[in-house]
């Protein structure tokens, strides 16, 4: 199907796609998830042949699908359909999009629609594995995260806002960019949330207003809570991340990502709660 | 293609689809419209084969193309294709999508990517005409529009916003809901901007953090002052609106709705700047 495409419009391709349940990599031109961002999508990371941390994906996923009033498909089938993709792949990437099907004229969506389940699989990027240790380099960005307590939390496909502030380096040493809100409080990275430790305690931006609750910051709050760790969602600016002992990020594929360098600054990565990274790692690549 | 779906969920189905000038309704499903609404559109009415207010469709889909880094299409080309497809049908609605076209690894766009054209052609909807005299009632939306001075203004394919506020109502006597921005502030309907007249003077929200500058928006504004009537581009919340001699509603398709009804609240239509409201009515469905 890519035959038309010059080989540098392609990028990674994928190594399968699922539509509803077919091979297929073509969908209707129009699917509300083109016409309007009008879906949801989990990224997944694929260990031994299983999703990783499978329960939270899909309970983000029923979460967003109640939120935006998308029928949410039957776990059993979409969890089958997910196992009979990562079965073959030892290591890798799942990408499962939720759309509201196609129809309805404008915004209003159709009284009845099919949503659509698509499932994509591609290879590891090669960059988490190597950051996890020795850390990664950091930037701010000028884009500002999109606000609305409608959206915020859930995972959906409206992400221009990401994908502009993602624009704006290439340098790759440069592992993530921090965005800000439109009031100046720090929500996330691009594709990351942000964990600062006080020397005591855990901090990090709430996600009501903006930026989404990632799968694996959730783990880290529970692990913590477990551990007897402090933990506090609160609004954060970069003065704060300044005064910080440390700073890391969370995110499905990498699961750590301690920061060693935020704009300039660098962080003493020992000075990190390691008790707690080295189980939210092992956890974040742990099946089911 | 649509043999699949049951009929509900078909809605009104596109009369033609063109993709970078062919005839097909199918799309790549790594295209970058679907996985992260990376891209924009325009919703043109066509009067007597002819796309109304061309020109200013086209500077605002160029403008948007400039904010978010999508390689512009070649105007002539465009203008072709879009001509070509209009010309066969006598009135009729061209939705223009613009995507940042397939490839890159996460929200990081390719180096060099190829932007799809999609056009599609609908038949005109049945509401517009008999609401321009009579005028429509409104309600309020409880979702806010999203809030990020980033995406502001251009009509990008981010619209969950408006979608979900669409979803709040079905009852066909409501022709549009007015949306809050997360500050309580006025941003406009969900696929219409919305004009205040206080007797003397014209007022509007600005589009600086939330909303898209409409096509009629722009129009209305111009007629307005080559009339000597003064415009205001400014903060406007409910209590305003209540105090309004008059409101009305802009959009590509219906030109001008007045509004007779918001919440219950009457207005007097005869109050309104008619001989402004004609000539924008006209001009809007005015090919060029």
């Amino acid at each position: 199907m890519n035959a038309r495409l010059d080989p540098p419009t392609v990028g990674i391709k994928p190594l399968r796609v699922v539509i509803d349940g077919r091979n297929q990599d073509l969908i209707e031109v129009i699917d509300r998830g083109l016409q309007y961002g009008d879906g949801l999508f989990e990224t997944i990371r694929i260990h031994a042949g299983q999703p990783c941390q499978w329960r939270r994906h899909l309970e983000r996923l029923m979460l967003g699908a109640g939120r935006l009033g998308i029928q949410p498909p039957d776990p059993g089938i979409l969890e089958a359909e997910v196992l009979s993709l990562t079965q073959t792949l030892d290591h890798g990437v799942l990408k499962l999009i939720l759309t509201r099907g196609s129809g309805g004229r404008g915004y209003r969506p159709p009284e009845s629609s099919a949503p659509r389940r698509i499932l994509l699989t591609y290879p590891l990027p090669p960059d988490p594995e190597p950051s996890w240790r020795t850390g990664v380099r950091v930037r701010y960005c000028q884009t500002p995260a999109s606000m609305n307590p409608a959206l915020a939390g859930i995972k959906h496909l409206n992400r221009l806002d990401s994908v502009l502030a993602r624009r704006e380096w290439s340098d790759p040493a440069i592992a993530e960019g921090l965005m800000l809100d439109p009031s100046g409080a720090l929500v996330g990275g691009t594709m990351t949330n942000v964990f600062l430790w006080d020397g005591n305690r855990l901090l990090t931006p709430p996600v009501e207003q903006s930026g989404i609750a990632g799968t694996v910051r959730a783990l880290t709050l529970e692990l913590a809570v477990q551990m007897g760790i402090d933990c506090l969602e609160t609004r954060l600016a970069p003065a704060d991340l300044e005064q910080a002992h440390g700073l890391f990020l969370t995110n499905a594929i990498a699961g750590i990502w301690p920061v060693r360098e935020l704009a300039g600054q660098r962080f003493d990565l020992n000075r990190l709660p390691w008790i707690l990274l080295d189980r939210v790692q092992q956890s974040a690549h742990t099946p089911g």
